[in-house]
């Protein structure tokens, strides 16, 4: 038995181009993009939306930016059974950069923002909805959030906006199954009117796990990436969700297809998923900033005994 | 705050030697002892014990059948801060094999099971416990049981063996959450007087969730592996473990350390962990034996797609 309000969304491109600046071939966009379109994925991110001004197209590939034009060229011809979107965040985007709805390929933009952002994060998603686009808004580092503060700004999100659903993001991946309980019944209790939404980090190997908690508790939004792929450990894997999820309109077959073809190369040129300094991190509730820059330095990637001796030295702490 | 009534047992080599027949170094296997020793793991399961008689010591490593001498040459004049103990399987040992408790170096035993072969694994434990040693009973592929008959065993171990537990050994890695809530419930049920435990494996990326929901229904027999070593997908990482409960005579330090000397390496000759051939035969309910046989098959080994439609065609079911 299925629950029909579950939507999935996949961030494969948008969190996994964290890990390489969005390089990604036009070829390969490509066959990401049938493949969710055939698996019946319901949201496909393309990347980030952000200005040009802020970011140079020499240094970033074009789903930093995902203009129209270049979904468009992903597109082609072919039938969309899925909406397509972005990410924004907060002061990375000018209003002009984001056409009416009516004149591009794409249907949702999700606002990512800190707590203490709340207040630029719901004008953005108010000038979103009223160019005519779905609004999400996703709570990034939700582990460190104060719980008065992020009751409060779920009822301002309830009160002032049209967003479709709010995403606990679980940046750090430290939440265990129970702060889930705990965060989804939050959400619920304070944004009646709105969906609840769940994007997972693996860094101790829960992000599937997680998700499926969240579900239990009533989120119906869902975040998933093919292989697991994005930045640090990763995210919930497309297909472990897929198989999970007992609409019949999944289909899991183009997913492994897609892998097979494209995600085991990718892996072997591009770092992801459950490793020691991500756990480390995840278990301190911190961000993973110092484990990927541990990861890119050659002669102490794998340090794990220090590493982590140094992130629980009370002058680590006290730095905080 | 912690359960004190929690124990840990380590079982990185006899689940992690049936990936490479235990051919494990001295070398290694004494890190392995020391490491966990400082770690403050309750329980070290070194190996299988297996009878000389139906293994050949040519083809298969010290740790198939766990000798005691062996064992000595391990602990040499280190104090143990465990117990030590082996796994047996029904009818691949001899009495002659066992010798009383007063002699052994060993402090328990743990009988592996199915379902159906539950008389043997009682007849077992009891003489093993006869002989002096803490036993266990491990019922293997228990989301194949019928849950009749399931109570029907745990009603009888209850009534006629000794064991300190019996554990859930989810040995096809096909438990969500749910699932792993219900078997803890009938475990507590109906061994009033035996405490559950927990022995999961990682096909779903769910080992670690699932044991911590067998913790959260009362299960206090925990088993992991030194960074989820095990065949196939592997188990639940002890590292994340020990990290998830909190008693602080648990020490994270030498388990990272370990990792880092021995087990990078040791994955870069021997595969295990989540992969995609591992998570199909998990998602249904499958022995992973055909995922390993793909794996071992060099122009197979990463045909993913062609491997589930194989999986899934109606032929394969009705083979069954």
């Amino acid at each position: 038995m299925f629950r029909k309000e579950i939507k999935v969304t996949d961030c494969t491109l948008r969190d996994g181009g964290l890990i390489n600046k969005w390089q990604f071939s036009h070829e390969m966009v490509r066959k990401v993009f049938l493949a969710l379109n055939q698996a019946g994925v319901d949201y496909m991110e393309l990347g980030y939306r952000a200005s040009k001004k802020m970011f140079s197209p020499q240094e970033y590939g074009p789903w930093r930016f995902t203009v129209d034009e270049d979904v468009l060229r992903i597109i082609q011809d072919t039938p969309v059974n899925m909406k397509l979107g972005v990410m924004v965040d907060i002061g990375r985007v000018e209003e002009d950069d984001i056409a009416p709805c009516a004149d591009s390929p794409l249907d949702f933009f999700r606002v990512a923002t800190c707590l203490h952002d709340i207040d630029k994060a719901i004008a953005l998603a108010n000038h979103i909805d009223a160019k005519g686009y779905e609004s999400f808004i996703n709570i990034m580092a939700i582990s460190t959030a104060s719980e008065f503060e992020l009751c409060e700004a779920l009822r301002q999100i309830e009160a002032e906006t049209n967003v479709v659903a709010v995403n606990i993001v679980d940046s750090f991946g430290f939440l265990y199954s129970e702060n889930v309980h705990h965060l989804v019944k939050l959400f619920r209790e304070n944004l009646a009117a709105k969906s609840t939404g769940m994007h997972a980090h693996n860094n101790q190997q829960l992000a599937f796990a997680n998700t499926i908690e969240a579900i239990r508790k009533g989120a119906n939004y869902l975040d998933g990436t093919v292989s697991g792929i994005g930045r640090g450990a990763g995210n919930c894997p497309l297909e472990l969700l897929l198989s999970f999820l007992k609409n019949p309109k999944f289909c899991l077959e183009p997913v492994l297809q897609l892998i097979e073809d494209v995600f085991i190369d990718l892996r072997r040129e591009i770092e992801w998923g459950y490793l020691i300094p991500y756990m480390i991190t995840g278990i301190l509730n911190e961000h993973p900033r110092t484990a990927i820059a541990l990861r890119q330095d050659p002669k102490n990637r794998d340090k794990y005994a220090e590493f982590y001796r140094t992130m629980t030295t009370p002058e680590c702490f006290s730095e905080e």
